[in-house]
């Protein structure tokens, strides 16, 4: 079999408080250690501000030449967040309303927290494909190779988490999302115990915050859809087991 | 007087060990916070891998883009330091020892212990301008608005403090915080009003959970401190009549 030339990728951190010193980036090493993991190798990093002309020319340079390029933030619903914008200008694509984004928000935000600022985040490339939150909902996109993620790590994490399965860079990963209201120091025996016997599986763990109330996401991932059935089951069974309500996440 | 142009400067990190997620870059933060202090406006960083087309295509575009470039990492001694002999490449000049480097290697290593690799970090492009480097000696240098350092930030730092007077920067950029348990769908509408209201005046939202909570952190930036104050003042209010507390943080 012919070696086959392995995927590339290149990070787009976007933000002013990043430039400014104000905010450590933490999405370097996490998206390097991720693609070591995957096996996609991460050739470039390029961190722009908030400016829509900056991120335009970065994306359209920067996509043609990786395989894949990820960005960071600049997806809220302010002033300030151009990112979306930026991506529909450099790829040619008229920016819309994402009709299942908006869904997710309206069902998230309910009728009277729901405000145009917030539908805002629903705007998206046309054709855009959405990215799953687990932590807060708003959803991120995909648009051919490129990869629309949000700034704060405890958001962006799992969903990192939950499109490993879409890149190309070893073996298919599946994943499989279940979350609920327990802090991660109450499973985190059950767990590791669940892991053990599950070597073929990846199984993470991500805390949030979701009105008002601590969380906790488990994103199980692996190859073998069998063994990955079976270890979802035996976290909800450990979820019940700790006094949780598991809630099944959609996962694209 | 007419309003002069802003300085700009580009960051080039280059170091596998950045995008292999082994080690936490610190130089962003620390540039942005130095050339904030000077007034030169840091508008890109890149990271790329220990290797030379991928440093001189990077050092080509941004030193032609923006007023300053300056790179960290690879002038050390090992096959992997790589940077000298690619800046040579992008700027067509031909890679020599500098005798004042020379020099200074050989005083400080001695002769028992100076060697063909630590001579090799006497190697800079014909014309370099060497920048002192008291900690560990071994000389930095500058190429036309490429400066050129070294990767460890200990050693960096004292280096680039010397070389501050060489910079033409402008007034110094100035920041005020405020913080809230609001979510920032809550505050945008009214954030972008106050935004247009001060054009001069960089706006930044930035969300967070802390303590279990949700907030939001305002950053308002500028030169101006009385526009500044003004501008914190109606955040201040905004976040007031939303029914939030707003707290003032402590920046650097």
């Amino acid at each position: 079999m012919p070696t086959q030339t392995p995927s590339t990728a290149c990070l787009l951190v976007i933000g002013n408080e990043i430039l400014s010193g104000r905010t450590q980036d933490e999405h370097i090493p996490y998206f390097g250690k991720c693609l070591n993991k995957w096996g996609i190798h991460l050739l470039e990093v390029r961190v722009v501000a908030d400016n829509k002309e900056a991120i335009a020319d970065a994306v359209n340079v920067c996509r043609a030449r990786y395989t894949y390029l990820f960005t960071t933030g600049g997806i809220g619903p302010t002033h300030d967040d151009v990112t979306a914008a930026a991506i529909a200008k450099a790829l040619g694509l008229p920016l819309e309303r994402h009709p299942r984004a908006i869904k997710i928000l309206k069902a998230y935000y309910g009728a009277e927290r729901i405000n145009d600022a917030r539908l805002r985040m629903a705007e998206m490339p046309k054709g855009a494909e959405l990215i799953a939150n687990p932590v807060s909902k708003s959803p991120g996109f995909r648009v051919e190779n490129v990869f629309v993620l949000p700034g704060p790590p405890l958001v962006l994490q799992p969903m990192l988490a939950g499109i490993a399965h879409e890149l190309t860079g070893g073996p298919p990963v599946l994943a499989r999302a279940v979350s609920a209201e327990l802090g991660e120091g109450a499973i985190a025996s059950g767990l590791e115990a669940i892991q053990e016997h599950h070597p073929e599986i990846e199984i993470g763990s991500y805390p949030y915050f979701r009105d008002g109330k601590l969380g906790v996401s488990i994103v199980v991932r692996g190859i073998k859809e069998a063994a990955l059935s079976d270890t979802l089951q035996e976290v909800i069974n450990l979820l019940k087991d700790l006094g949780g309500n598991p809630i099944a996440e959609v996962q694209d």
